[in-house]
């Protein structure tokens, strides 16, 4: 018997000891992180107030009720009596009875009315029909990602089964190492923006923290070949976490597993239905510009099955010495802060990833009160010493004036924009500005993955700021329905009747004028003195959007016969920027997360920055704070402990 | 064909454009570092001039000619040739003829006068006989090590070819990878003296530098464990680099074999030999004190048929990418600053080791001049603010009169020392006392390994300081072979018998008064309060040598017959230190090593000292000289470029 069943063992004895006689309990499994106990007797479990709470904290554990498959009521009974108890306003869209788990998925427009005060409603849902309900939201807006990730899970549920049993048994494996030390290895971003990744390492465990590609480069991915990365085996690597979704974090992470990794993928569930969302997007941009890329979709579908989604806040054993805590960041929707407890006591290391300080329209600031946290891993994309971005409030301002002055003089407003966090924030924006009176009415058109992303923002509301997930909650006051919100899902032809039609705003992809459906919006609007393109995110250096906020006129195009040939566009557009609409802190905001952070760390790497600004940030918070900190290069490996 | 053999064609096929046509080349072979080209005409290399010579510049490598197994004369025939050809006074004691190689090696006691002036001698012998020579040194004292490494050599020749082609096929591969970089990993001896090792990596080669044990540690060995080590396979590993024998350095490295490494090391010959001497003996006091040694002595072998011998100043290809040279350290027999060129100009990395930088008795001090060096790994022993030490000058005085008032009183002077390097530098500097008449004449015993290891020194004269060497070439002035040296060798009643006997001193080991024949010494010797107990060497925290010379009387000793019960003995002797003899730089030559080194590194990593050593030296060297400077954990990994 291995030492993991004896353990198993041990823990249903221990249970068996601290529940009444007349609850049995059939067998007691890992899944993932959790524990999850077998009985003959769900009711009783569910009416025996906290019997589950009590047990969770006395095993330190994360523990999940099931029935035995023996005493499961027939599911088209249970059905109606499910229904029964669940208030008709939760809006239920679909139940899904899974016979081998005892599982019944609930899929409801208000999850919380599932649930219940303390989850009353759930514990009152078992004593009815002995199945283990499961909540997710109905997208109030319909999603395709997010209905293809549930249905492909849905499908590889044995599979999915399987691994997660092996990755608890892993997880619950006894402790090898008889050293202990704390170390992290860089693989990626440093001195760079791009292709983050990066290993932590102890005597026991290893994980790779994100695993990103770097935008604009050629072919510059993240040293994963290296002996302390994959190059000694993929199957050394323990776990992966995901920080967020943004390719530069995320584009890599399926190629690990085209070499041979089966472990698990720590990232919250947006993260997971964003990842799955650019990383496709990420296949089919290669496919279209003829480039061979590195992995195929059946990888993006792996790395999907082998996620273990976790929420803010929950404290989570990912290895026998290893506790992962993740933190709204405010960064995009799902990105988390990072906080790894390792070892009993022993150290404690915190992933900014990609952080804003501030409050925006769509998330919280990034959270920065930790128990205890001796070493922080930085970003530091705007930490030079001239970072400083306008205020939101100027930019929304400067806004305004820029739709206002387009509307007066007949033309329309075309903003380039990245489809995941820049688009809904200015959707934000925009919503209210005309509601308020501020703009004049007119349709808003989306186009490109904007729609799509903003429907995965509507189904996870809980990770958006605390004032738009209640409004979202109103269904009748969340802002991405408004009316004049438009998709544009007609192609070319419904564009021209846009082009056609008088003053209104367009938000379209590619965020930097790269490619994608902006060409064609060019094509339809270059040539309108009245209209004015108006730039609201970072356009990187080598991008026909930097070319153009540099004053280029003449702009290269496909020509619209699909012949390949290429024709040139003369701008006669005005021009604008609005900056202060940045997903990530500025060089104060970064100041400000490291100088109010509970407990000030020892030790901070300022890392996803461009040379100059590791190296600012780097001397400044040493001179300010008197931390240790430094700016390394990649392939350096750091101990801790 | 693989790329290698490839490569080989191309060469033979250069070679036989650059020769005269009647010269014939029937086959060009790798064996590790060096080009080999088999001839039907050996005769007419050797008398062409310096065709070789040209051929190794044209080439950029190191060229042997070999002549084809179908043109050797007969070795009874060639025998007497050669032996005429020879001046007599080379003194030739042995000639072994290879037919698989058509080499001829020749062991003589002047192996100078065989070599001749440029080598003429022996290009004279191939055009004589036809057959290659090789030329040994007949140690002028009999070293058991050197004819049992000699003879396993000779035993073991196939295999050892087999391995040699293996490696110079390795060494000649082709550059895979398509990056470059250069990485330090420290696996030992950062913040501690003990467990040397470090991994030197660029993105095509992974090259081991030493790997010693921790003295006076409970188990506490290098971290070869880890994956950037050999954690994901000891295949990883390309090269195996070892700065000199100490058992610091050397300790654990016959263990790799035994985790499956199969490639070359490199260290000079007496280093070789030295590492044979040395931890053959640990294995023995380890099982002499009941531990389990970590490996056995066929792994000592192992280590000795996978050694390529190097000498200082030669320029070897190791890897596609990295190139070695060894330079005298002045720290004991064959230790080498190892000097390693990666790339083509790409960076240059100097491994300090263990060095002396004043000249000594025994050798010239370390060498610190170098075509390039950007990063310098420094040995830091003495690197405390306060560890300058006594002149040798100021300490031979001061030995002198404590020898002078022992013989004056009828007393001895009994000195416990280090096997290696001490002893003979004790050895110098008494027989030089007693010649000039500073110190009467009187037997000088010298027990332990003292003996072998003297053995070996003068078998290796070239790697002893220039003036000794000199006097080592003239027999009749080595001072190893003075008429005042006896080896004991005739055990405990030979002990008796000098113990009966008037005034002498006697060398033993261990030097640190941990077991050894010392101990049996000061049975005979502690009652005599007329003799004086010598410490001329570091007495480590935890060793009886530190607790005698802290004022302990009573002395536990192993009861004389055998019953394992421990006696005390009270020491009356009297107890001296004479501090100034160490093998390590003092602070101020470790200062000097680095202030005078040309060209001045950029970076250095101070390691090899105790905490305090490595602070105070690298911040030293950052204030007065305005280098990066570091001081290391053990298991971090810097990157250079
Ligand atoms: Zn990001
Ligand atoms: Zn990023
Ligand atoms: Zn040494
Ligand atoms: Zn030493
Ligand atoms: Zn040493």
């Amino acid at each position: 018997m291995s030492q993991v069943d004896t353990q198993l063992e041990e823990t249903k004895a221990q249970i068996e000891s601290e529940i009444p006689d007349d609850i049995s309990v059939t067998d007691v499994k890992y899944e993932g992180p959790e524990l999850v106990v077998y009985t003959r007797h769900p009711k009783e479990f569910a009416g025996n107030g906290d019997l589950v709470r009590r047990l969770a904290s006395k095993l330190r554990k994360r523990i999940t009720i099931r029935p035995h498959p023996d005493v499961l009521s027939d599911p088209t009974e249970a059905e109606g009596r499910i229904l029964s108890v669940i208030p008709e306003e939760a809006g239920v869209t679909d139940l899904d009875f899974h016979q081998d788990t005892g599982e019944v998925v609930i899929e409801a427009e208000k999850p919380g009315m599932v649930i219940g005060r303390h989850g009353s409603t759930l514990r009152e849902i078992t004593q009815e029909v002995g199945w283990t309900p499961e909540v997710v939201r109905t997208p109030p807006i319909e999603s395709s990602t997010v209905s293809n990730v549930r249905n492909f899970l849905k499908q590889e549920r044995e599979e999915r089964r399987d691994i997660l049993e092996r990755v608890g048994r892993q997880i619950h494996r006894e402790e090898m190492a008889d050293d202990q030390w704390v170390r992290i290895t860089t693989l990626g971003c440093c001195r760079e923006v791009g292709r983050a990744a990066f290993v932590l390492n102890t005597a026991e465990t290893r994980i790779l923290v994100d695993c990103g590609d770097k935008p604009g480069s050629d072919g510059e991915v993240p040293y994963l070949q290296v002996p302390e990365a994959l190059g000694a085996g993929a199957q050394n690597i323990d776990a992966v976490v995901l920080t967020h979704a943004h390719l530069d974090h995320s584009a890599l992470l399926p190629l690990i597993f085209k070499y041979g990794y089966d472990g698990p993928i720590y990232c919250t569930e947006p993260t997971r239905d964003l990842m799955g969302l650019l990383t496709l997007d990420y296949l089919d941009v290669a496919n279209k510009e003829g480039r061979t890329p590195p992995y195929e979709s059946s990888q993006v579908r792996e790395a999907i099955k082998h996620t273990i989604p976790l929420e803010y806040g929950d404290v989570t054993d990912i290895a026998p010495d290893v506790k992962l805590t993740f933190h709204n960041a405010g960064h995009i929707l799902g990105s988390a802060v990072s906080h790894f407890h390792i070892g009993d006591g022993l150290y404690n290391v915190c992933f900014s990833g990609d952080i804003h300080y501030d409050d925006t329209r769509l998330f919280n600031g990034a959270v920065n009160d930790f128990p205890r946290v001796e070493t922080l891993v930085m970003e530091s994309t705007y930490g030079g010493r001239n970072d400083y971005q306008t205020d939101q409030e100027d930019s929304e301002r400067r806004l305004v004036e820029v739709i206002n002055e387009a509307h007066d003089r007949g033309g329309k407003v075309l903003i380039p924009a990245f489809a995941v966090g820049r688009s809904q924030e200015m959707m934000l924006v925009i919503e209210e500005a005309m509601r308020s009176g501020k703009i004049p009415e007119m349709p808003v058109h989306l186009d490109g993955m904007i729609w799509e992303a903003t429907a995965i923002h509507t189904t996870y509301p809980e990770y958006l700021r605390d004032e738009l997930r209640d409004r979202i909650f109103h269904e009748d006051e969340n802002p991405f329905l408004a009316d004049q919100f438009n998709h544009i899902d007609g192609g070319e032809e419904e564009r021209q009747d846009v082009a056609d039609g008088g003053p209104c705003i367009i938000l379209s992809t590619s965020g930097m004028v790269t490619g994608g459906p902006i060409m064609s919006w060019l094509r339809h609007l270059g040539g309108e003195e009245e209209s004015i393109l108006t730039f609201v995110g970072y356009q990187a250096q080598g991008t026909l959007g930097r070319r153009i906020q540099n004053g280029w006129e003449e702009i290269p195009v496909q020509n619209r016969n699909g012949s390949g040939r290429t024709d040139t566009l003369t701008l006669k557009m005005d021009v604008e920027t609005v900056d202060g609409f940045s997903g990530h802190a500025d060089r104060q905001g970064l100041e400000n997360f490291v100088k109010t952070m509970n407990p000030r760390p020892e030790k901070v790497l300022c890392v996803h920055g461009d040379e100059r600004s590791v190296q600012d940030l780097s001397s400044a918070l040493y001179h300010d704070y008197n931390m240790r900190t430094f700016a390394p290069k990649n392939l350096e490996t750091f101990r801790f402990k």
